[in-house]
Formats: structure tokens, sequence, C-alpha cells
């Protein structure tokens, strides 16, 4: 009989931030295909009868095609197997799980999704940065940063108003901030990029989009990395959310 | 001595989407504050030491203020307990949470944040639509509908081109519709408006952005309810993803 396919959002990479769902699924887990983004660290733990299998993409390292990842899903899964993709975030946030999905529906087998927390707004959170705030913030927009846009796009980024949270954003930063900068947007717009939320080595630094152009760039920012831009993170530079950021990273 | 207060994202409302974090948060809580959106059904056994306040905002009901839940929670830490703020989704995401982290900040109380699964992001995927899906969609703007908008932030929440979702957003729908459309959506766009996700009684309604103006409204919406408004949820309406839809409620 065929198995199945669990697609299952690990969250920013803490365990502790994994769903009760995910927990379930890996611990009923035949096969569990993981990368760099999830929790990694207490997997053969959480998953005591799988067969971890790494199909990570780690910068500099030849990665294993998307559709290969599929055939690996169906393949496990038509051969009997409860199969979990682990995802970093929510498997629907720039993760390609809609497309794993639409695979291994397409091949007839049956797939769940187990949402999770997301770090486009987990990891502002970690440094101190809600993503929304009333008065200040009323959208939160969330985009991929794995090529940069064209002018009308920044021009509405900015437009929006709200806060704008960027995924992949490191490479294409001094593109990105040009662009908004040229789209009209305050050259004193605070920017935070924060390094390895809820993971050892958290590091936030926080300047403007004029400076990160300035600058040429945020030199030596290390993945994972989320870049957020907005009047929220000037919260993050008050004694008070400096106290909070504090507390946050004693908790992690 | 003083206590703490731990701001809980307790997801879209069905248990099991809550953290390990979370759940420990709430096993080892004095005090527990909560509403309508976040889990509640087995609240008892989850904080099986805690005083469960109600402080919900049930429509028609007369909610409790917000200072008055901030004074709150201060007071109940102050006296040394450990007081969990338990909220619906992220406590960031138009939760008011970083205004209860600020009051208990500037109190001297001790609080931390656990980030939570955030229904604006989990409760379409619950509907089979991935929020964001390569070649779709490369945004995701999430708003709350509790006021409607200006001419111009239809004008970018249209631009921006992604996925719009829309929290709390059921008594203005038609004015945002209004908006969008004036601003040059077209009215073809597909728009879900999903209730109760994750929840016994779960129903997606699918239509266009032009038909819920013609039609006056989505009559007899319950809330909670999520909408989404782009061209992913064209992927909720094939076959496949109906499937999908059914394993997922059927998983619930």
């Amino acid at each position: 009989t065929t198995g199945t396919v669990t697609l299952v959002g690990g969250g920013p990479g803490r365990t502790d931030l994994l769903t009760l769902a995910g927990q379930a699924a890996l611990a009923d887990a035949d096969v569990v295909l993981f990368d760099r983004l999830g929790p990694q660290e207490s997997l053969a733990d959480l998953a005591p009868g799988a067969r971890l299998i790494d199909v990570g993409k780690a910068p500099g390292h030849h990665p294993i095609p998307q559709p290969e990842i599929e055939a690996m899903l169906i393949e496990h899964a038509r051969a009997g197997a409860h199969v979990v993709r682990l995802k970093g975030g929510d498997p629907f946030v720039f993760g390609r799980g809609s497309e794993e999905v639409r695979a291994c529906a397409r091949a007839g087998v049956p797939v769940t999704v187990v949402p999770g927390v997301s770090s486009a707004i987990a990891v502002p959170g970690a440094a101190g940065i809600p993503v929304t705030h009333r008065g200040l913030s009323r959208s939160l927009t969330i985009v991929s940063g794995h090529v940069p846009f064209e002018p009308q796009e920044y021009a509405h980024l900015h437009g929006v108003g709200g806060t704008l949270v960027i995924l992949m954003g490191v490479n294409t930063l001094i593109q990105v901030c040009t662009g908004l900068l040229r789209a009209g947007m305050p050259p004193d717009v605070p920017l935070a990029l924060v390094e390895r939320g809820f993971l050892p080595g958290q590091r936030t630094t926080v300047t403007t989009v004029a400076e990160v152009v300035r600058r040429g760039g945020m030199q030596h920012a290390t993945s994972p990395a989320v870049v957020v831009i907005g009047a929220v993170v000037a919260l993050a530079e008050s004694s008070v959310w400096e106290d909070l950021a504090r507390t946050v990273e004693g908790a992690a």
C-alpha cells in the first residue's frame, strides 16, 4: 500500500518552535527529507525510526534539483513509507512547498501539510521587532530577495507603507535598497538585518536604507538572514526593546 | 519576587498547531489570559496549574479594554505569577502583542515572546491555497481589514502584484474589493474566504473580487475568517487541490 507525504513547517530552526503536529509527524516518520533551514540538531531524537536524508542546498555546494526532491518524496511514499518533508519556516512561504504538494497529488500520493512558524514574522520578533504595531504599521509585506525587482515594483513596495520583510535578501540588498530609495523611500527609514534568528550566535544589525547603499551592502552577513525595513525597526533600538531582545536571547 | 509574562502565539486554534515552547510555557503557568482566537478546547489540560482568565472580545459582548488587559498582566506578574498571555496566531501580527510587551517592559516586568503559527499563512493553506507559488506570486501582503484603506493604499496593495491576505476583513470586504477594483485590479481576480480554519466546520468560499461587490458582500460569513486575494486562489479550485483540501480537512 502507498505511504504518505507530510510537509512539515519546521519553524526558524530552534527545536521548540516546532508544532506539536510537526513533532507527531516526525515521531511517526519512516523517511525524513530535510535541509539546512529546518530544525536539524535534535532530528535523530525527533524521528527515531526514520532514515534521515539531507537534501539541503548549502551555499557553494551542489544542490539537489527540485524535481529530484519531488521524485524522492513520491518514490519513498510509493514504497509504503511515511515520508516527512521537513522545511524551514512555513512550507508555503517561498519554500517551494506548493510545488512539492502538487507533485505528490498528481502522482496520486496522499499529501498533507503541517504549517509552521514563519521566519519572516518570528525572526524579527526574536530581535525585538514587532512586524506590526498599532499606529506604526498596518501591513506586512513578505518578499523573496533572490532576484531584484522592477522599478514599478519598488514604487508599490514602498507605497504600501507598512513593514517590508525580505527573505533570502542578503545578496540583492544593495539593489533592493537602491530601488526603494529611487521609488521615494526616505533615506533614514530604518533597516534591520537579523542573522541566525533563534540560533546560537543570533545577531541584529540596525542601520538605514541609505546607509546600506552608502556602505556597499552588509559585509560579512551570514545566511540565513532576515531583513526588516520600516518604522517598526526603530522599536528595536529603544531601551525597552533592547531589554526585551536580551531577555528573548537569554531564553533561547 | 516578580514573576514573568510570556506572550504565546497559539496558532490558528487547533491545539496541535501550538509550538513545543508554547506548550511548555502553558504547562508552567500560574495564570493564563486567553481570548477566543487561541486554542481554547484543551486549555485546562495544557495549563493544569493555572487560573484561566477569559479576556476575549466576542462580537457583541463587552470587550475588556486593552489597557486593562495590560494592567492585569503586570499585576499578576508583580504578585509573583508566571503569566501566559495566550493569543491567536502570532503575537506580533495584529494582535496588539507589541503593546503588551512594551507595557510589561516599561513596568519592569520580565517579558518574553513565543512566536506562533500565523493564521494569515496557515489558514489559506488549510484550504489548499499556498500564499506563495513560484511563477504565480512573489510576495505576500498581510493587512488588517478592521477599517478600510485610502484610495492610494489600494493602488499599492494591488500594484505589489502578489497575494493579499486580509485578517478581520469580513465587515469591510465590500469597501476593500471596491477600492481594489477602482485601483485597477481586474474584476476576475479570484478571492477566497476561509472561515473557521483548522476548526470543526471549516468552510472555503471561492469567488472573485467583482462578484463580492456585485453580491453586496459575503453573507453569513462567520468570524474568524481569513480573506485571500490573488492568482494563488485559483490553485484551490483545481481538482488536485480539492483532493488536498479534503485530505487536510480529514487530518484535522
